[in-house]
């Protein structure tokens, strides 16, 4: 049997349905839909996407079946129509529009009005009565056939018409009459023989076969390319064609069109929303030439259509069980529905809708919950720029920490704070280091030239809840001259800019912002999630601030306390320095007696914010050089400050120097070459704890081992862990519960899982670092080539925000399987930056975690991903045993 | 039944034999199955190692059923002896030795005449009728007992002892008398009351018992624990107490003692080796002060002893099927054999025993391959320091490229190149870089103060074969100055300095170097194993001066030749530096052109010289600000040099700057990015290619693609590769034969191996970097943990020599498995420096390699050890089907 090509829609016949998406594209697969429930459509045919990929793989040739087919289904959409193609007293005219299976709005092109020419002319002019609306349609026509097909610009015609408007005086198309619309299309004509040295072809048949294949080319032009680069659409589904019987709103008063949603979009309220022009075509309503009526005034205007509308579009909604974006023509009093399709929304009117339905008994809870993308959270959680308002883009980075920051530049830690006590600033900075948090702590928002989305900015950003925006690399950071450039434009200190931390854009100017309100629906909603996920969800947290915001947002323990951050802070940091530079053991056990004390203090903190919830504890991991000046200047600055010659400090900076720090000395082999910071850091956790035991706080530390190669490694530093915590138990007369365990982070460790798994209680995978390796990227470096790979589509999605599951996802499906091969109830987790990223979520829950750890704000984003998890895991479920 | 802790042997029973080196020792086994076999040994027994282990894991404790046993044993071999232990009259007198499973020369310690006391001297003299003879061993035993049992330093005695002699003005011990043996025996006497504040244990029982604790204790004595970590023996062996009757050869001048080699050790020659002293016990041999004679005036002065020598240890070297190292002791006329052991020896004689071995039908050819460690090997290719000559260390560091290399201190490369024209030097530098080429390239050696095994400087200097030392810590380098320093001495520029490569010794002043010559048995050996391997042995070279180095010493093709290398030689660097500073395009191309002709030049001179064999070319892989400068200063200087702005230069090298270079812009990442980079390497393989074609000289490149992790990667460099050389073919209008294939060291690439391997033909492990991502080590940076590492016994051995098969290594099977399901006749190779390694090269037999590369020297090492894996592999098959 020959394969069958195009799909047929009409009030008797109609070939398709709603489901076949992929072969008719959302608009034909909704067409069909439409058509077979007796809603009142124009009849037309869909030509499938498989003939766009056959196009595609034979050098733009058809197949060979195509053309009988295609005759086939044009002699049947005459006949429904009472019509003839090309004929020149009764032309049917036709749409040709693109529909591929993903909505992508306005990225391919429409031709309105196709099968009117010199012949058919006349034949409408008789039939319509109405010679100026011919000629309108025919120069409409032109118009869209000329810039789709025959690749010449809009605005070139644009030019023309205005010129024209011009010369008459005229504001409005609907003010030309007949004879200008005629002297017009004489005037495109000529300029399109003048621009392709061919005449504007007048057969219809010959328009329709290359209006085919413009739709079909216009599925490669480049701004349908860059879009599903943007929004991961593969390349290789093509589009269909929609090709449909022209229905007119503006033959006259009682023609109109409209478009309109079932309920709000931006606020989710049950009601519907539209506008609409009497006597226009479809595009006019957008265009924005003339202003559209809302749609509740159609009632008054024609309440009989008005009627059989909201008949209509509620029957669509319930049918497809979701808020329809509908677009509709009345052509004599007639009502014609033109396309219906999911309406997009905002994320306040999304969870609105999706709560308000549950209720309706319209979706289950768990459809609900999968109707939000769970990304969309971060708009409800950070303030925006106005979207009103008007803006003046700088330049545009990586979106690294969602918010809207507005300030005065700044371009250091110190000026940072100083500024800060009167002004609000924005820390500028090529990329920054432990030694600015003081300064990102002050600032409302960062913007580096560097890095990427895991750069130390991005991570220390979205920890904080900061506005974040990274690795502008078109911005030249000149800090001697307190300035930054692009090619455009010079910003310097005290100047005033906005970050929209999540769409990386920079403005020019202080903006309006919209600050955050989470309605009474997203607590119903969440809830509903939470009593559906099985994956627990921890924060990463070092500083009781920060543990306080997490549980807000509903953290359930803290799974990454990372203790390097409380050396950084100011009164530690020369402590810190002194540890390092000092001679001996007895000189660095001098100064870590007083580094325990801050210590004690800072985990007492986070253990009393967590009462009741677990606190993973890593132990120190950055390499030493991290704490001192990277510079012989700074050296001797810091010379005064802890009163250690500066050729000692810079000497111990180059000494502890390493190419690849990334991969050096740091983690436990840290602990390992100086087990007295290891025994510090243990006496300050099981201290704590002890103490807290005394006032009745209960609390089960977990102390974890970074960077573990090898089950030797882990072993020493248990080693010292129980000794230390046995002793410092034996001071206190308390016994407090505690466990080990280790970052699974080196890509070793995961092959060797199975011998770790004897030491360690948990597994907590460090994803960044795991991937870091496993792919040999550094991500301070990476963002370079990461970029063009994106580009190339050698890389999917940036493995530094998205898991690479195919890859470091074997990793990870290996260490479970061996650690638990050995430890059957090995608590495992996640504590990179991926255990706040849907994707990664999923991976997460389907591969037997126990829990995610992610920055306080992405909590509320990783508990709906898991709760999303589940649904989807029992949807394949049952899937599978079908 | 209970545990047989204690193994008889005498005349005429004996309980173990020569297998149970594990429980007996190496020694313990030596004498029952000598005694076993009727060779005439001193009775006695052997304590075995499990009696060493409990004591250790028991608190010092021994088992229960010991002393039962031990006393039963001491009752038989007073039976054995017609002795009784502690009697007056007929004494039993004792040697209590060590005895480990591997031999552990000199690392443990003997207790000779035990059984010596106020009550049995009498009995003593009175039998002997030599009063001096039994007051010189008591003196002997007092003085081993003081410090193997009550841990006195020997010197003490020593000094005792010399201060009698000059007080008798008398040489050799053998002038004291009876009196001065008594006055000496009671100044040691008080001398070990004063230090440890008790009396001389005078109890024989006592003292037996204090000795067997002592000898388990020394197994873990400082220089027994290093010689174990140096040797890579466990720790948790344990040793045998070895308990015997004392011969003496003291007695008289029908006494004598000696030690002996079956053949000579130095030289291989077939003919009995030793020396002996009349009238002398065992430490005298070898205390030299008393000149031995050679073993053949044995025969004049003793012809039946000689003889029965002889034939004795003739008989031994049958039976065991090696040279034997023996000693033997002659009492009043009787010949006693005291040892036999597998006797150690000379590379040079260890190829000549093996080789004369197998013609004398003693040993299989398999056997004698096995009689050598591959590394021993390094001894012949190289000079060495002369031996004999008296040397003073400055310091040592890593063993980096074996050799010796003599020469005047120079501290940058350029003045090595002007110095070397009228002398030898060696070049010192804190750590080289591709800069320093050519300065490696004059130079006779490099030391270097920091970098590990696998640094710049080991890597290249043992691929040109060159003598380097590395990461000597303790040096202190002043380039201004033009000095190095050590803590006790300063050597300046101009200075001589010798290096030991194969120890990593750096020695002062100028050596004598003796040159390397290869024997005709080595090249029969080389040539069994070649029979037998089937692994074939590639070598890394980038000019043909390598490749012609490596043919000579056998290597079948070049398997990884790097093309960067080319790209530093002095007049393409300045054309690599534009090509990278290029603003475009357009600019590159024009430089690429030039590379070009220069490339496909070394391309041709490669494959001439390895006609008939495979050359596999690595796409350029560093990361290009390695050929820019690396300050400001030098970038400025650059700037004249190649006529390109300073700022320019240095703002380039600050963007190139990477945080982790290892993890950076580099190997295919660079392709990706610069197709135009790939296309010229490609277009010059294949020009190279089709010019010798035409000269009919038949090559198959295999173009190889670097640091892949992803399949795309190497889809998108295949393509340039495809298409680049499509044209060139078609250019020279000749068609060429050409493999695609990649580099698996990125960890990602090996779980990923099935989708690579659809697009790869070949796989070569590049283990550098696969253990560097694998294990999170940086080769540059980790030598200072890794040696803490290894200390601690946290690993075994340093990943960048010896692949950690544990871990790596299950990458590597994991990638040969999954490349192969898709891919069966997927050729698989290593290039790494593990290639090289004979452990790692068992390992890639094991796994399934077609061949492993390394550098020119190695490669006769390598030949011999993919020999071994194979008669390793055969042993185990016929063990497991056993």
């Amino acid at each position: 049997m020959e394969k069958k090509f195009i799909y047929f829609f009409s009030k008797n016949e109609t070939d398709g349905n709603g489901q076949m998406k992929n072969l008719l594209g959302g608009k034909g697969a909704g067409l069909a839909e439409m058509s077979k429930n007796g809603i009142p459509i124009p009849p037309g045919f869909t030509i499938t996407t498989e003939v766009c990929c056959y196009f595609y793989e034979h050098k733009e040739k058809l197949p060979p079946d195509f053309k009988k087919q295609f005759e086939k289904s044009l002699k049947k959409l005459e006949k429904a129509t009472n019509k003839k193609f090309g004929d020149p007293i009764e032309p049917l005219l036709l749409s040709v529009r693109s529909g591929a299976k993903f909505s992508m709005p306005g990225m391919m092109d429409t031709i309105l009005n196709l099968g009117l020419s010199l012949k058919t002319i006349p034949g409408l002019i008789q039939k319509t009565k109405n010679p100026r609306f011919v000629y309108d349609a025919y120069r409409r026509f032109i118009q869209m056939f000329g810039n789709v097909v025959l690749e010449i610009n809009k605005e070139e015609f644009e030019d023309i018409l205005n010129k024209k408007k011009e010369e008459l005086g005229v504001k409005f198309d609907t003010e030309l009459r007949e004879e200008d619309l005629k002297s017009l299309i004489a005037k495109y004509k000529k300029f399109i023989h003048e621009k392709i040295g061919r005449e504007f072809p007048d057969d219809p048949f010959k328009q329709l076969e290359m209006a085919e294949m413009a739709v079909f080319k216009s599925w490669n032009n480049p701004r349908a390319a860059t879009y599903r680069r943007l929004n991961k659409i593969p390349d290789n589904l093509g589009t269909a064609v929609n090709i449909q019987s022209m229905v007119f709103g503006n033959l006259g008063e009682n023609c109109g069109t409209g478009v309109g949603f079932t309920r709000n979009p931006s606020t989710g309220e049950k009601k519907i929303y539209g506008e609409y022009l009497i006597n226009a075509q479809g595009e006019d309503v957008v265009a924005g030439v003339r202003t559209p009526k809302p749609i509740e005034e159609l009632k008054k205007e024609m309440p009989k259509v008005y009627d059989e509308l909201k008949k209509i579009v509620m029957r669509l909604e319930k049918h497809w069980k979701d808020v329809q974006d509908f677009e509709f023509t009345i052509e004599q009093g007639k009502l014609y529905m033109l396309q219906t399709r999911t309406g997009k929304r905002t994320t306040q009117a999304a969870i609105k809708i999706a709560v308000d339905m549950v209720k309706e008994k319209l979706i289950s809870k768990e459809e609900a919950l999968m109707r939000l993308e769970p990304e969309q959270i971060n708009q409800l959680l950070h303030p925006i720029i106005d979207p009103k308002a008007k803006i003046e883009i700088i330049t545009q980075g990586l979106p690294a920490s969602p918010g809207a920051a507005i300030g005065k530049v700044v371009f250091n830690a110190d000026e940072a704070v100083i500024l800060s006590k009167t002004e609000k600033v924005i820390l500028v900075r090529a990329e920054t280091c432990p030694d600015d948090i003081h300064g990102i702590n002050a600032a409302e928002g960062i913007l580096t030239s560097r890095g990427g989305m895991t750069s130390h900015a991005a991570v220390v950003a979205r920890g904080m809840g900061k506005c974040a925006v990274v690795g502008c690399e078109e911005i030249k950071i000149d800090e001697k001259n307190k300035q930054f450039s692009t090619k455009k434009i010079t910003i310097k200190e005290g100047d005033w800019i906005s970050l929209d931390g999540s769409t990386g854009r920079v403005i020019l100017g202080k903006m309006a912002r919209i600050e955050p309100k989470l309605s009474k629906e997203f607590a119903e909603f969440m809830n509903w999630a939470d009593k559906i996920r099985t994956l627990k969800i921890r924060t990463n947290a070092d500083i009781p601030r920060d543990a306080k915001v997490a549980r807000q947002f509903g953290a359930e323990g803290i799974g990454l306390c990372r203790t390097e951050h409380m050396f950084f802070a100011k009164e530690r940091l020369p402590l810190m320095q002194k540890m390092i530079l000092a001679d001996d053991l007895t000189g660095r056990n001098e100064v870590l007696n007083k580094l325990f004390v801050f210590q004690k203090e800072d985990f007492k903190g986070l253990f009393r914010e967590m009462k009741g919830f677990q606190v993973t504890i890593r132990f120190l991991d950055p390499p030493l050089h991290e704490f001192l000046p990277k510079t012989e200047k700074e050296s001797f600055e810091l010379s005064e400050k802890i009163n250690v010659p500066g050729e000692k400090i810079w000497q111990k900076s180059c000494e502890l120097h390493e190419t690849n720090p990334m991969l050096g000395h740091r983690g436990c082999r840290l602990g390992i070459t100086y087990p007295e910071i290891t025994e510090m850091q243990t006496r300050a956790i099981i201290s704590a704890a002890c103490e807290l035991a005394k006032e009745k706080i209960k609390i089960v530390p977990e102390i974890m081992i970074p960077l573990v190669g090898h089950v030797n490694e882990l072993k020493d530093q248990k080693n010292v862990v129980i000794n230390t915590a046995a002793e410092t138990m034996k001071k206190y007369k308390v016994k407090i519960e505690y466990l080990v365990g280790t970052m699974i982070e080196v890509p070793r460790a995961a092959l060797v899982a199975d011998e770790i798994a004897v030491e360690a209680k948990f597994f907590s995978f460090g994803t960044n670092d795991l991937t870091q390796m496993g792919m040999g990227f550094s991500r301070d470096d990476a963002g370079k080539f990461i970029k063009i790979y994106l580009d190339k589509k050698i890389l999917k999605d940036d493995p530094f925000k998205t898991l690479d599951q195919e890859g470091i996802g074997q990793l990870i499906t290996i260490a479970i399987k061996k650690g638990r091969s050995v430890r059957p109830d090995l608590k495992i987790g996640i504590c990179g930056e991926h255990g706040g990223d849907p994707e990664s979520i999923k991976f997460c829950h389907k591969s037997g975690f126990n829990y995610v750890s992610c920055s306080p704000y992405r909590v509320p984003i990783a508990r709906l991903s898991a709760a999303q998890a589940v649904i989807l895991d029992k949807k394949q479920i049952e899937y599978t045993s079908k």
